[in-house]
């Protein structure tokens, strides 16, 4: 079983096709997942969540009201607690639901204390065995995760860059098979490897490490708006 | 001598009042700094870099030789280099120029990687001494970094929430004097604190620990453009 979430974070950071991301893995019986604020959105959407997940505590009345009419598994959390909502929700999916693949979205943007919660919870023992199961995807951005060893990682198709970010202490870790190499490189605290590229006519990279935890952001330019500061 | 930078982050993270912030610098004879785009960017507001530095890679030959005409001193990075160009901004501006007090702006939004490169650049020891001198500013959150030992945090006004981030392994971290307490928290890997708050009638709060580096990330919500999708 897969599963698609749908965290707070603001929608002016999520992919134009968002909508019909939703829809297709609802076809697919996808497990489709929302916490706290994401909850809502999805219901905004037309997309009912199987599993709602938050303390909810930014929602009015009638807005929580009617989550609890729609959605058949929903699981409170609480505000002053060791577990955030966004962990909670990884362990229900994975522990409960045993999903072999979860795409997360809305997890960027706004609150950077939110972001890098979603970013880090990765780090916990009790979950980080899970990571490699894990994307988040944005507008520009897809992250994901990779437990010490051997990986070949695959171009995502429209996205030119990569960056691959120790996010914890290191280990001889090595990029290779890519433009800019790195050899052996170890530390004792986080390093981030950015603006990196495939080689041509190459469409895989070779990451390995011996102990850490990292992750491969791949990115990409956006047209913007450009506006005027004046 | 204070300074304030400008990166090439998107221009839709930048505070409203960034032009009125370089301007009020300028008069004030702080050192004004551009890395990369950020220096074409500060130009096109009207306001001339003391200080550019980058590889200047995404700017077209006759925006570069724009930035080479009008700015006195050019520090021109490699590529293929250990050191990112905003590494060697600070390292500029604090060995250098020995500034005081530096306020980064366009470091956060677009490229992740770009902006985990800017947050985790403070942890080299090469620089981390120079952090507490340093703040990321968006349109949505400030961000300030710790050293070990006791500090007492002030409310930055208008921003009613806080979150406190371990970058990196932690020892007997203590939240104290703020809505939601942390007593002795240990971690050998990052782990971040969100959503916390000050007490009612309080305008600060305690923070403190033996070993590590924090980041405190103030934040606001923001009335965003609640667009539709349908």
């Amino acid at each position: 079983m897969r599963a698609v979430a749908l965290l707070g974070g603001p929608k002016e950071e999520w992919p134009q096709d968002i909508k019909s991301e939703f829809e297709k893995a609802k076809a697919r019986h996808d497990l489709i997942v929302g916490v706290d604020r994401g909850s809502l959105l999805l219901e905004e959407m037309g997309i009912i969540p199987d599993l709602a997940v938050g303390d909810f505590d930014s929602l009015k009345k009638d807005e929580l009201n009617k989550i609890e009419k729609s959605v058949p598994d929903i699981r409170y959390s609480n505000p002053v607690k060791d577990w955030t909502d966004t962990e909670l929700m990884l362990k229900a999916v994975f522990e409960d639901y045993h999903v072999l693949d979860l795409k997360i979205y809305g997890a960027t943007g706004g609150r950077i204390d939110h972001f890098l919660v979603n970013l880090l919870m990765l780090l916990n023992p009790e979950i980080r065995h899970f990571s490699e199961k894990v994307t988040l995807i944005d507008q520009q951005n897809i992250i994901k995760f990779y437990l010490s060893g051997r990986h070949l990682i695959k171009k995502e198709a429209a996205y030119p860059y990569f960056g691959v970010a120790a996010l914890s202490s290191i280990q001889n870790l090595n990029i290779l098979k890519a433009k800019y190499l790195l050899k052996n490189f170890s530390s004792s605290y986080p390093r981030v490897f950015a603006s990196n590229e495939f080689k041509e006519n190459n469409d895989s990279f070779e990451l390995n490490f011996t102990s850490g935890f990292v992750s491969v952001i791949f990115s990409k330019d956006l047209d913007r708006f450009d506006h005027v500061i004046s």
